[in-house]
């Protein structure tokens, strides 16, 4: 037969999921001698039992509540229902996640026409007994007779106006008296039966009542929101009552054993003498803080730090603590882990290690990587209360105000002219590329994370939001119209592109710090971690950027955007536009020295660190005009000017546009396929390559390019594009008299390349993971329609646990990466494999990476930190985890 | 030491890959004591050796050269270089795979000044002696030291004037004497060198200049072109010489034991008497029908046909060979499998069993399914000698002749007044499927093997040419302009959709043919195949010709095509841009009837047969406008009636267009994932099914509906689906109160889906492997732009051995389907699995599901007779296939 109760002291907080999180942590708090005033779980296992048979609490079930109770009663010397000496208890849900307000609570049950004379005589307070009382029955009423509290307000507003009373301590003792007998006619009335007046049902009751409020509307959603199995059940905890409104050695509070904001080691929160919790919670006393607690009860403030300071030790951790003084006699409710800003969660791990409470490796896991990266790009002030006009992507991260701008010239020139602006466009093409950079942000109405304007603005590490498509965009009216809302051209925005969000006007900010502790945490982070940590960097800036938040290299610095500078787009367009060999080759000769320059300035600021340089990999129309823009302007000019020189030349072009215009741009002629056509671009991007690598080998840096092919999906690609390199490094150590050591690797992005890992490894020297395409062709979704159209509907409905995009499906995509690492180290052992998609900063896929003993991830510059820390708790992590398993 | 030449009488056929196919043949001649003339093979192991040594044929291969030379001698008591007793050899190349024409022979090798004299004595014809050197030296100028056979011919050209020559056979021994001291002036003038009258070193200069010509550029074209590995080598054939130009006992030919045309058991051929191979060549003389020879020389002819059976007993094979008769005595020159049309290929099959030369496993395995294409469509006479205006992607099989229109409304109206048209057009929509159907074919000049025209008209059984580039269509003009041809508006063209040739007017067409003898092969076919073989069939018609041909069951109804039809699509695009979920629903109200209209034909054509019925697929867009189009459209309505009610009406279209429209449709919002945002859909889908099936299960037919599920990366996707469905069955089986017996199953068409198959198999009742778009995510490819713009190209270069849309890539996109079926099966024993990718029609790919042990194919109704055969074919190789391997 199942167990299906548990007294606090048969638990403990291993058991969270059979008796909730509250259950198991009051149960520990027993456990090591805590004051926790007595009690027992109702388990989720009786959760579950109780919808399993119809919502019925089962006999089984029954019996043991009641052998448990007898228990209780036989402990705290008290009897449900008693007169003389009555218990009364409280029945609070406890699911396994915390879900805060989700679920009801009843307090004070036991109250009857009989307990109230009992609980008046024992606390000489009779008033405060039939206070309790009729709150009793209004909120009995409430949570499980579902009679809204409306009424009993309204009736307790008309008898105070009746009385002339302004406020609820001027009712007497006689006056609650009238008002409990109005209150049960009230449940009467609308529950359509008399109030309980029998202990032991009302216990059945708010037991019942709670479990069918797991299944609640409000709850659901909750659930669904926060991804919670809706068949975990809840538990529920009835605990005996302890009074803080008993005079004024009572009182009850709530409190942070540190300071959640900052993390400074010091009790942290406020309480009220002579009160109970609903009325911190109601607002009507303002609460006092902790502090001033060591004048007003010393011992009672004693015996309190002494208590955080044994939970903080005993659970390793910063404790969120709700306490209850009940004539001199401290009871503490409820602990568990607090919340707290990414500053304090990195001060109090430094701290609790000099402390000796944690030792290196429990900080580290004790600090959420995912927290770090708001520290590292200017926020909004946490403090600040936002109202968001609209919601895009959370293209790239940061937050920036300026001037709406709708054009990048206009961009451009205002910047110049020492404004700030936030370039809006509906997207943006290589042509808005001066504008971008003139931007202190970008907003796009359409396009996803990986459109143009994500993909430069994240290379730049300027804040975005794209495919915010509740934003209407009038380009002629120069407006912005969300919801009700339409603002004009110099209008002034900020943006948050870490949520997405669009607010009116300036807002207050703060700047980024790295503060001293996070250092600290970082350098114990990189003694603990086996994987290198690089960073995805396509300029100098962002090369600097990456060391100086600690990055071990470059593990993809992308070709094309160097090609997207506005001054090399005329020449890109030559080469693309070329109808002869000699012509795309003189254009390629004029791109070459450009080309040379992007990597001497990467070389040099990384040094002797790895600089893997992913030669060119979009497909070519995207460096053409915007498809559509030109229909329309070729279809303006046939009408006005049929025959006219511009005419012909716009025409023509289209047809080149149309031309290399394609389908599904994602599965195009774009990497590799663009090198096997077109071997002269390659060719050229590796002797700038070797060129710049020459040049500064002779001014004594050495340097280590590795070159990496994009999108190979069978091996005889890499064959013919190494063959390339090598010729191009031949021809330049001929020409500059320079040997340099280089390697050429591929990435590994569509899944055949990952099937036939084997063989792939055969022409190379490193593996690459390419996870964005990698998931877009295991997954069959683009991610820039998919984000859009279906995909945040599926993890909202959870039919994918998480955006496969953000954390790396492992169960899938994973198996693909599994598949290619050990093809590829089967074939050529000890072959250098790493991460280089966005999965590389974040947390679960930098686990999931470390388990599959790859080199390295690289991430964006921002995101090295982050990294730092969650390959170093990856490594603990598998430390920990027994061989077996 | 290596053994580098081999005696014929030391070989087999199996040693081809030694002595090459010519050598190999000579030596299983040899060996079953046919009458060859005696010599010895130079193996493909001197040739590598030969390059091996830089160009130079090692001392190793020298001795044994001269060392099998003596053993010649001996054999045929002749001696190189003698005067008395001359032996004359040809040296011929012999790849391992046939390459006719591409490399260079040498005749009558060890012909000289003094050996003339002996060849004169003993033919007692010096006429002939001499007229054999001067070709000699002619040949060997022309082969050994590139001098150029014109100069010769002109010297020759000039004597004749001179003399007053008409003719060769005026030319007598002193003019050929006077001829040879030109011509060997001719080679030290052009040569640079003597003419060699050593004939041992004319033999090492001959075999020297055939390993050269392994190198030279038409034959490395040829191997390219017919993907010959480069590194193969060639052997050389030293062969001593016969004479068919001996007199008129003597003569010779070239025959096929049966005629390779028609299959008919009779010797097929020609032969002139007293030639010589080049005459025939020549074509001065025309040759005899190989008959006539029974009446020239009866002896020869009793022989030679005895020969000729006992050669195709041997082989078990039609043979084609070569032949010299010298002074009555019958030589064979060569042999090998005769090349043969399709249906002689299926006749000289089921002959040779009939005559129990074959069993019938081996007569199956004979025949190449891919040559049955083309029996069962329309198709161009093997015999009109083509003249190709352009050439497009072969998009559905077949020929069609017809006049040119240019719009899907002329089309019909052209058709209805009796005219056959072609439709052309840039690429075809919906709008254009009235055109389609009246059309007898369609061109387009883009899009590529999965575009609408291409998609619609396989469906259809009717020829289409897509991603005709090459062809510029003017649409104003109404003009077509390939090259040099300009072809206007309703002038007439043929095109042939299995090669994707256009060819201008009419021209001798072949009738599809089902014979007899292609009848019973089938019904052999089918006694030894494992796999069931289904259609792909999309309405009554198709399913019909499906049955017709043998399908034992629709393993792809695609049910979009059915919203593709024009009296369709306005109601599609009702639903489509319906506001509210009512207007949906409204719609969906409409299409329902029809649909289930079109599933109670298709159910009656199939009888009792399983019919997969796919659920809608494609992206909304699809159905509808161009986006193109629309937005020239408006743009000029802009320009003329900015206010109007049209331009309104079209800016709401083209921004609903714009909404659905996706970067990559591919991999967008389509399939289940269009059926998982859009249940009702799904729903209308599924209950046309079950009314449709419930009617006729009244009338006493009874129907087996597998429902797929398309696009299904995740199980949850599937989970969701098949609930819409089985909800669907249980309120149709409500309202008809007929139960229907039904199976709900997925496509396996990406990545992810293979790669989690376990996890899916818990929801599917079978697996059908889309391998088309599987081919498409695993590759990375989009076939639409892969094919035109770099597939080609890889398969030309080598980088993959075949089109990957083609033939199943067993090493990529095969190490999916093997996983998805194993680890389904792990899940679910016994889990149905097939394929209806287009590789469900393809030998090779039939092959590679076969020894997946998948349950059956599906391919296009026209392939399955092919797949028939292909199947067995497996079967019958699987079961020959030791265990061990």
């Amino acid at each position: 037969m199942n167990k299906f109760i548990y007294m606090f002291e048969e638990g403990n907080r291993e058991m969270r999921h059979i008796v909730g999180g509250k259950g198991a942590n009051l149960a520990e708090m027993t456990k090591i001698g805590l004051p926790v005033p007595p009690g027992f779980t109702v388990s989720t296992d009786a959760c579950k039992n109780y919808y399993e048979e119809g919502r019925t609490l089962s006999l089984h079930v029954k019996e043991e509540l009641f052998t448990s109770l007898q228990q209780l009663e036989q402990k705290t010397g008290k009897k449900l229902g008693s007169v003389q000496n009555p218990l009364f208890v409280s029945v609070r849900s406890g699911a396994v996640f915390s879900m805060p307000g989700m679920m009801d609570t009843v307090l004070n049950l036991g109250m009857n026409d009989e307990t109230v004379i009992g609980m008046g005589d024992l606390t000489g307070n009779p008033r405060f007994a039939y206070d309790s009382y009729r709150r009793f029955i209004q909120m009995f009423a409430d949570v499980v007779l579902g009679v809204d509290g409306y009424f009993f307000e309204r009736e307790l507003e008309r008898y105070r106006e009746d009385k002339g009373y302004k406020t609820d301590p001027e009712m007497q003792t006689e006056d609650w008296k009238i008002m409990i007998d109005i209150f049960k006619g009230l449940v009467e009335e609308h529950a359509g039966k008399e109030f309980p007046t029998d202990p032991h049902e009302q216990l059945l009751l708010s037991i019942e009542a709670v479990f069918d409020s797991w299944n609640n509307e409000r709850a659901n959603i909750y659930r669904r929101l926060h991804h919670i199995p809706h068949d975990l059940g809840t538990a529920v905890n009835i605990q005996s009552m302890v009074f803080g409104n008993m005079g004024e050695d009572s009182g009850t509070g709530v409190a942070f054993t540190r300071n959640p904001s900052t993390g400074e080691a010091k009790l942290y929160g406020e309480y009220l003498i002579n009160a109970q919790g609903e009325d911190v919670v109601a607002g009507i006393r303002t609460p006092q803080p902790i502090s001033t607690m060591q004048q007003a009860m010393p011992e009672v403030f004693a015996q309190f730090s002494e208590t955080c300071k044994r939970l903080e030790e005993h659970y390793g951790d910063m404790q969120d603590i709700e306490f209850t003084v009940e004539r001199g006699q401290l009871y503490l409710l409820q602990t568990r882990n607090g919340k707290r800003t990414a500053p304090a969660s990195i001060k109090i791990a430094v701290d609790m290690v000099e402390e000796n409470v944690l030792t290196k490796e429990e900080a580290l896991l004790r600090v959420d990587p995912d927290q770090l990266h708001q520290l590292l790009h200017r926020r909004i002030d946490e403090g600040f209360k936002r109202e968001v006009l609209v919601q895009g992507l959370p293209a790239s991260p940061g937050a920036a105000t300026g001037k709406i701008v709708f054009d990048a010239d206009d961009a451009d020139r205002l910047v110049k002219e020492g404004e700030k602006v936030i370039l809006i466009r509906p997207e943006t093409t290589p042509d808005d590329i001066h504008g971008i950079i003139a931007a202190e942000a970008v907003v796009t109405s359409r396009g996803g994370m990986t459109s143009h304007a994500a993909v430069v603005a994240r290379g730049m590490g300027k804040a975005c939001i794209c495919g915010c498509e509740g934003m209407k965009i009038d380009m002629q009216k120069k407006t912005i119209t969300m919801g009700e809302t339409t603002l004009s051209y110099l209008d002034t925005i900020t943006i948050d592109g870490t949520t997405g969000e669009v607010l009116a006007g300036e807002v207050p900010m703060v700047e980024p710090e790295l503060s001293n502790e996070f250092q600290l945490l970082l350098t114990w982070a990189d003694a603990h971690r086996r994987m290198k940590v690089r960073a995805n960097a396509d300029n100098p800036e962002d090369a600097g950027k990456a060391r100086g938040f600690g990055a071990e290299g470059i593990g993809l610095c992308r070709t094309e955007h160097m090609f997207m500078d506005a001054a090399r787009v005329p020449i890109v367009r030559e080469m693309i536009l070329a109808e002869t060999m000699n012509e795309r080759k003189e254009a390629l000769r004029k791109l070459l020295p450009m080309q040379q320059e992007d990597f001497t300035g990467i070389f040099k600021e990384m040094g002797d660190l790895p600089v893997t340089i992913r030669l060119l990999d979009p497909p070519l129309h995207e460096f053409l005009p915007d498809k559509e823009e030109l229909l329309i302007e070729v279809t303006k000019l046939e009408m006005h000017d049929p025959y006219g020189e511009k005419t012909k030349e716009k025409q023509q072009l289209l047809r080149k546009v149309r031309e290399l215009d394609e389908f599904n741009p994602m599965l195009g002629h774009r990497g590799c396929r663009l090198g096997m056509t077109h071997p002269e671009i390659y060719e050229m991007q590796a002797k700038a390559i070797f060129y710049a690598a020459s040049s500064l080998k002779l001014s004594g840096q050495s340097v280590s390019p590795e070159i990496m092919i994009p999108l190979v999906g069978h091996v005889n690609e890499l064959k013919a594009m190494r063959r390339v390199v090598v010729d191009a490094a031949a021809a330049a150590a001929e020409e500059t008299g320079v040997n340099i050591e280089y390697t050429v690797g591929t990435m590994i992005e569509v899944p055949r390349a990952a099937l036939t890992a084997d063989k792939i490894a055969a022409e190379a020297d490193f593996f690459s993971f390419g996870t964005n395409d990698l998931t877009q062709t295991t997954f069959g979704y683009s991610r820039d329609d998919a984000e859009g159209k279906f995909l945040q509907r599926y993890v909202d409905d959870d039919i994918l646990e998480a955006n496969p995009f953000v954390k790396l499906d492992q169960e899938g995509v994973g198996r693909l990466v599994h598949m290619g690492v050990s093809l590829g180290r089967e074939a050529k052992p000890g072959l250098k494999a790493g991460i280089c998609g966005e999965h590389g900063g974040e947390p679960s896929s930098i686990a999931f990476c470390e388990n599959e003993s790859l080199d390295y991830v690289s991430c964006s510059p921002f995101r090295v930190p982050v990294a730092r820390l969650a390959a170093a708790q990856a490594a603990i992590k598998k430390a920990q985890t027994p061989l077996s398993v």
